[in-house]
């Protein structure tokens, strides 16, 4: 079953992801942008499946792109979603947690809040996205958690860049961190792509 | 079924959401910020419900505190969710529709867009927000269905301050807008709020 998942998501990737140059890989038509909200609820189901054995009591994600999985999994988990925001800093409400990630693709510093009111020392939180590369993002969510005094339960990701390490850094730190496909080379001149297959 | 839905919806409004002055109403304890997925669903299956008549291939929303509602939603329908992006402008495709929509929140204008590769003249589109006031973000909406060519079948709403007129503007025009509470006044100071009771 885990494997059918993976295998259907890495034929999404090859047939509908568009590679570009500098290792960008556009997912745009069924993760981001477009939602194929029936294929992405078999991830949220898989995600649900590996996190089976964890008492799970919030699903931490990042505005825009992560909303729409986390949302999709929630379902299966029963529980609420909290993301994160992009703070302008004007109508900042001083009740957050604060905390900054730098994004390589639009080469910029993100201030990113949660308001105090939604997470606490009492949460065991499953932190979702829908990509992971550098790992930036979610270490700004993971540092989010530990304000809040919370517990990082795991972490779950759709597609992995893996030869970005973002991954292998935070499984090295010890973090329950499952990704849905990794890709461990891809290619824009060739079109292809390379998949990381790990034991479970 | 949907009576009891919409009382749902109005208790939490009243328990849950905190009225400020100049008419703002935070619900993001349950609708954006935090999304309550369990409660969300409700609301889900009860937008399936009020358009069970038509054939939707698409819904549409726009980021980032529409996408959770929607893609929970898309959950009863079985279609992708398709949200319009804030354009920065710096990195815009060409293949885009595009339109501008006025935020009285944040006072400015959002150049907003969508990729032509995710709608087209034979989708039949319901466009769903978490909020209706004075109906910018619908009316750009509209906009971008109109380019492509495609049907707005319906549109459908969490929570509409019937008072700003945005929502009745639009049924006037003839759409098909079911909005699961409606808000005819609201007052900070004795923190009150009177609903909108429509015969179905």
């Amino acid at each position: 079953m885990e494997g059918l998942t993976m295998k259907l998501l890495e034929e999404k990737i090859v047939n509908d992801g568009v590679i570009k140059s500098g290792n960008v890989l556009k997912v745009d038509s069924f993760l981001n942008h477009q939602i194929d909200v029936p294929f992405v609820a078999e991830l949220g189901k898989e995600l649900k499946r590996l996190f089976a054995d964890r008492n799970i009591t919030k699903i931490l994600t990042i505005e825009a792109s992560g909303i729409g999985i986390a949302c999709v999994a929630a379902m299966y988990f029963g529980v609420p979603v909290v993301f994160a925001k992009k703070s302008s800093g004007s109508n900042m409400d001083k009740d957050v947690y604060f905390t900054q990630i730098y994004s390589y693709t639009h080469s910029k510093t993100n201030d990113v809040v949660v308001s105090k009111r939604f997470l606490s020392k009492n949460d065991h939180v499953l932190i979702i996205d829908d990509f992971l590369a550098n790992g930036c993002a979610l270490e700004g969510l993971i540092d989010i958690v530990r304000q809040s005094g919370g517990t990082v339960e795991g972490v779950g990701v759709a597609v992995e860049k893996g030869f970005q390490g973002g991954g292998d850094k935070l499984r090295k730190a010890g973090y329950n961190l499952h990704s849905l496909a990794i890709i461990d080379k891809m290619d824009a001149k060739t079109n292809t792509v390379v998949f990381r297959h790990e034991e479970e």
